[in-house]
């Protein structure tokens, strides 16, 4: 495309998921550039139930959710054949997480869904600018075929 | 890129309108597409002064502006040695217009500025999910320079 060295897919598992993955994989492969995937793990903040035995430990093992998503994506990568994919699960807001991550590991093209839980909506929020302006490289939304 | 026919460029004039159309201009060679520019020149709704002789006609000329602007698009597109783009000016909203264009000439990817005047912010606006849906192909923002 335009010699990009660094692509990330970032992925939910819904249905969209696959053509999110592969189009960014033939771009990356396209480039020659190196292909990380990342799903973000949406952090629960807990809710203070007390002591109420009514209610018990309803706290979500965010931990648990995180080896989950981990198998989640390998399961992926070996079904579409992406042995050099570096793999990353993590937990928070997929807002932050995505963009963060692009600025840690300098990715210069991040493919999200036009929809879904890791979807632009959900990236851009309420404030399309602010994100867009924070977001230190391309971005391209796949138009998801129902 | 992944087989795209049919590239656009939606281009406002601002300094980062070149970053758009040079990256636009190497997918669609890349992908041997068609490749079309469009500029939406954006309509001010006229104000009524009455009669008002202190005012006068100050009305805007659109007319006159989209002859500006495909001036302008004819000077980018020798700069730029485009000889086979399709120059489009058109009235409206740009978030209308562009949505229309990429239905109507069937594009498949539209590249935008991550901002400016035609930056995927204004596309967005505050209803970022109901406009990625109505939009029927991807969209690649490209990071400005500063």
């Amino acid at each position: 495309m335009n010699d990009y060295k660094h692509v990330l897919a970032a992925i939910d598992f819904s249905s969209s998921a696959d053509q999110v993955l592969l189009k960014a994989r033939d771009i990356a492969q396209r480039n020659n550039a190196k292909f990380s995937l990342l799903h973000v793990v949406e952090y629960m903040p807990p809710m203070d139930y007390g002591s109420d035995p009514m209610i018990g430990n309803w706290g979500v093992d965010e931990s648990e959710m995180q080896e989950q998503a981990k198998l989640s994506l390998q399961r992926i990568s070996e079904q579409h054949k992406l042995e050099n994919a570096d793999l990353n699960v993590l937990l928070g807001t997929p807002k932050h997480e995505i963009s963060q991550f692009v600025q840690d590991q300098q990715c210069d093209l991040v493919v999200i869904g036009s929809h879904g839980r890791h979807g632009i909506g959900l990236l851009l929020g309420s404030t399309a600018n602010a994100v867009l302006h924070a977001m230190p490289c391309d971005i391209l939304a796949v138009k998801i075929e129902e």
